[in-house]
């Protein structure tokens, strides 16, 4: 067989491992052949490709990025995007496309799959927002970078008796605060999908200082919102300047919280640290295990799904499936971190 | 309520993260007491605890081995362990025993739960292999520790042109050994549930130098055996001059691979690196999880059942599932892998 | 001899590894008594101290933070702060004090130390500022975790196409930004030092666009200054807007590069994450070091000095010295980083 | 000019960083033209070299290993060997030769040097043991490694309540033995320059468990040696069974201490580890100074020396002072640990 594979969206760590893992399992062990198409969709869209045999997947297992390369373009972008997206399959007698990426990358794919093209997603996103599967490889790295900034942050606030919000990734999503959050004792934690209450939060971490406590830490999802009206911004991320640059929400929580508590109060944003480099040892047993799967898949003719882990096994979920919803935080998960508001 | 709290066994990065939860859930949203007996059934059997107030786990979240210590005495090593566990049982008011432990501390829960004592276990193991639970803590931090020694061995052995035999922990299932070398893409596996033949192992690595590679990473669970006959050593573990302390596959396949091969092989031993220290954000979260659970289960009454991860949910699985067999590596789980013989 | 210790000034990895160095030199080996006052300077000038046995320091070595606490109080922001530190001093019965603090804190220590006071200093920055010493504790906690960051962020930079500024520690000095940056293979470092020239950085830049590449990694220390007029915002750090509060030279080199460019640039603040946590093996060892050396020039009564590493030495450094000048990055430093402007 | 680059002997991270950091200053700013010879002397023997352009060494300054390969061969070993390198040298117009090694590459370069050809060494070893150079690169990273295996050796032996020997790399010094012992806090350290009581050290352990420790940690350089006749093994390495192949100090030790202190004791030995994978921030900008400076050598004609590290400042120091003897550990350093035995 010949299968294209390509990566698509933002930087996630185990993409370069899902890449060596179809390659591995699809020539070694079915004689299949490889290519790689450059800069995601639009590889495939300007027929920019290139053979993928072991060599070229050498040395890459534990090396965060694509070596594929990746952009935002979608085949939607493109006046006839998808049926120059079916002739370069025809073409490139391809008889599978595996395209690995996050939402926007498999709603495309979705729709590539309706047109007739076979395609087998494999999901991507640290984020973890993804419907059908379990967990998404990348999400645990950027879960574990997080920590361990919450971990030297942690000593630092008590030396210097400060509130310190600290903002990680997550616009629709609470998973990676959710999960760091706990992980390292934070707090208290905001998240996208339950806007937060500005004077609840502002009594707990009262309450921990009247108590005796030097320093607080808040862990922010990005996307955290405070319920509308509560605060000195208004709900379109402006600060009170009508300043939109800058905006953030763990900058703005910092001026709110230090006015209303008299403490101290500083932001940090994480930022691009959460979704680069080696992936973690969870990461890329999830990746590889994604581009083994992916490529029986296609072996099995299964097209339209994707890969995803569900409990200990990797079922095949159809894509319409996972493009549906976002997979957001349940309120049992919440309810276990004690420190949500 | 009364809850007292216990670890049993070998260390293992998390318990000090369950016992800070259970504190957490209990003390304050529960306002219960909780209690901690020294050094696992030891303590209980000898009265010997202290009180669990929100101080007492303060910074511990992060922190390797536990502060309650351990010991490997079950009830059933004293003469009248039961009914002495039961009196002190009484003495002190308890509603629930939280045992956090392994196989054997599991197994001695069932028998006091059976005796009639109110018990809520925790599974406690980095080998992954207590039944019924999807994973337990300890084991990411300990395939992310070999990961790690694995990825700079690798460029070790290329530079000295050499096999190396790395073993991990695994007595009776190769868990560690399949993640670990996966993430780190060994070029073979040996495991505990899957006697190897050593002259396939031979041909492997054999055929890697010939396709010009030059070296060779094989990661032994401690517990991997070859198929009887098949090797200098006999099965008993004694190597060819009947030399028993210093044995251990690494060594022993080291010396075979060399003689086969005409190649540098070396031994790596990683040993109890993998068991200590600060535990991976994934473990903080689960172990954390599953303290949480624990007291709820506590307090529904839910006793002679275990915690459980089944895909992302925690679950109470009874003690009796838990403890008849253990989890072995499913087949599906070494095709994926690619190289294991 | 009865020694009283403290820390002073902001978080610094390796303050806990000179307490516990300084108890068990003077404890042990001296059978001295220890006393550490609470949160720096204002501790010894409120006479609020406790007694500092081996129990009180056991565990501590690897600790970030400071078990004494520290404030930003100097003797001389109260009246008479001299005298009643002096006052406490003959009332406890003090044959000496070390405080461990940076420039600020060791400019007090000299002040008291003119005053008669029996003082041995011990430096303390991750911003490597201080003269007289090779290097100070901290420091490499710093390097190292910008570093990890910079290994991170590349792998990002790469997937988006983007020049990435990376903002580090150094408001003086660009000791971080110069080590940090040569480290992880930055393609521009720009340092408080040395004004850069917008233009020339802007043509770097460029030029390695031109050449093929896919991104582009900036190591700014924070205090990095444009040369005069050259940017779009003034000396004052005041941006186009005159906003203050979010100014900073990652957030303003982004903007500017942007526009400039046509590249997509954005700012990453490394920010707090530097200054806490775990120390390195490098940092514990010299801190480590330092203690030992600090009670050995209490005991033999070489006063108004602070310990300072000279090459692989120890050396004991007039407390003068070291608070003079800045210890700022030499010319031939930069020369060998090959990529500051 | 035209340089030729070789690594020679073990692994130690910061080869490539070295390579990397020649070929920068070379080719970009002295537009030099480079070539690598393949495995050491070896390809200095056999005139196995490629070009080393910018491209070739893209990406590798954080990656362990050589990127040139490595192997153990010396000039002197193949008859002739001397003569056929500097025909080799004048066949390819080679203005200078830079190599990176250890002891006995260095020796060997001190030959060639002797014997006409211009040289200029960078010293290379985990062990720091070359004389002339403060530090060597590889050497903090191969300390870091140690250290944060022993981090999370404590808990496990605190858990366990074992006493718990590590071996860690140093046949012929103790300096990582030394630092990372001094840095993880361990309670005794043993070293090949001081030969150790067997009496003194069950002392020293007995102490820390009757004054109720649970635990105690003993780093040992793989050197370490009892003194004569104090041990159930002789001087010559080998056990009570007369068995060479499992011998070593840790293994000894825990034998010993068991039977002594009727404790538990375990052998861990972290072996190769020690000398792979990616470089810390110190040795990645060590090396990266060393590699600049010997290219400023070469520019300056100052052959026959070697790259060192004094102070803060990169030196050239004679082949011959490097050579001579090896740096062993003074004696004011073990009192600083305060452990050692």
């Amino acid at each position: 067989m010949r299968i294209g594979v390509l990566t698509s969206g933002g930087d996630c760590p185990g993409l370069n491992a899902v890449i060596r893992s179809i390659v591995h399992r699809a020539v070694v062990d079915h004689s299949d052949e490889v290519i790689g198409f450059q800069d995601g969709w639009k590889g495939l869209l300007e027929c920019d490709y290139r053979k993928l045999d072991l060599d070229a997947v050498g040395g890459i297992l534990a090396r965060g990025g694509t070596i594929l390369g990746s952009s935002r373009v979608q085949p939607a972008h493109l006046r006839g995007g998808v049926q120059r997206a079916k002739g370069h399959v025809a073409d490139l007698g391809l008889d599978a496309i595996i395209p690995i990426g996050g939402e926007g990358t498999l709603k495309a794919a979705r729709m590539l799959s309706d047109a007739g093209l076979p395609i087998v997603g494999v999901p991507k996103t640290i984020d973890n927002d993804i419907a059908g599967t379990d967990v998404t490889f990348g999400f645990d790295t950027a879960v574990g970078v997080a920590t361990e900034a919450l971990d030297r942050l942690k000593t630092t606030a008590e030396s210097h008796q400060r509130v310190l919000i600290v903002e990680v990734m997550g616009r629709h999503t609470g998973w990676i605060a959710l999960h760091s959050g706990m992980a390292a004792g934070a707090h208290a934690i905001v998240v996208p999908e339950r806007p937060f209450d500005i004077d609840e939060l502002t009594v707990r971490i009262g309450d921990r200082f009247e108590a005796g406590k030097k320093f607080a830490i808040v862990v922010a999802a990005e996307g955290a919102k405070p319920r509308a009206g509560s605060m000195v911004f208004d709900e379109g991320g402006r600060d009170v300047y009508g300043h939109e640059r800058f905006a953030g929400i763990a900058r703005q929580l910092s001026v709110e919280l230090e006015e209303r508590l008299g403490k101290e109060a500083r932001p940090v944003i994480l930022g691009h640290v959460q979704r680069g480099g080696t992936p973690t040892a969870y990461d890329r047993v999830l990746a590889t295990r994604f581009g083994w799967h992916a490529v029986e898949a296609v072996h099995r003719g299964e097209f339209g799904h994707l890969t995803a882990l569900q409990g200990t096994d990797i079922r095949m979920v159809p894509l319409a499936d996972a493009v549906e919803d976002l997979k957001t935080v349940p309120d049992q998960r919440y309810a276990e971190a004690e420190c949500v508001l």
